[in-house]
């Protein structure tokens, strides 16, 4: 067990290692259990073309998949950069405990990174948002809901 | 080129294979670039153990795995029911120009995916949020922020 700075500079130095790599933004993420490191990461959207392949969510990614669950309760994550939208909502799905951060959204946005414009979208309501969108088959959907509830494999999660 | 009836009847049935194979919750997406459908997902999170395998997140990873890019500005986003917040989020950095969904928050609600939840969290201002976080090493992770601005390998997205 060490202490939250240890933790912290292993996920700066895994953003350095992200950066001399040229994978993608300069960000790094560890997820840590029971003072073991469980899940690292850092950002690869370029190197993966992936565009949801922020630290966090290889950190949490790697975590799950070591420890074989799909929540990680207990948790905490540690992550060079304050969480956008997406990995902070990750982190709930995940139920993380704890989050510590290094830098902030504010950080991050003065070297382009505009989550804000994200936040700031999600925050409004729906119909309200930028990015246009339709609904269609609303009852289609309906019924494989209704067929999940029934179904002898369902797993809530 | 299909009616966006059609896609959306593809992004249930997407569902409906997941509901049917017990991979995770309810739920199937389609990317779709010029009419033609270049990713394909439903959610995985039970069998790939993975809480970020929504069906969106994996649809829209699959499209940019097999276009090459890390943007897909242009392409659509059906899914078979209104994304969450992380989803929505992916949407968003990933440059999804327009979203179709059939069943909507409320339905996913009323069967036990309580997305409303994570979205009123990414509402609160950071310090009321009940995640628990911790400031840590800024000047620390700054420092690689300044590395990555001066990166010749730096490639912003």
């Amino acid at each position: 067990m060490s202490a939250p700075e240890e933790y912290m500079h292993e996920a700066i130095r895994l953003a350095a290692e992200g950066v001399a790599r040229g994978d993608g933004g300069p960000f790094g993420a560890l997820v840590v259990k029971d003072g073991e490191i469980v899940g690292r990461g850092w950002n690869r959207v370029v190197t993966d073309q992936d565009p949801t392949a922020h630290a966090e969510m290889v950190a949490i990614r790697e975590a799950t998949r070591r420890l074989g669950v799909w929540h990680l309760e207990g948790c905490e994550l540690y992550t060079s950069c304050e969480p956008c939208p997406m990995c902070l909502s990750a982190a709930y799905w995940a139920h993380i405990g704890r989050i510590y951060y290094a830098a902030s959204e504010a950080d991050a946005a003065a070297i382009g990174f505009d989550d804000g414009a994200i936040r700031e979208e999600l925050a409004r309501p729906s119909e309200a948002r930028h990015l246009p969108r339709q609904q269609l088959l609303r009852q289609q959907a309906l019924k494989v809901f209704a067929a999940w509830v029934q179904s002898p494999l369902k797993r809530p999660y």
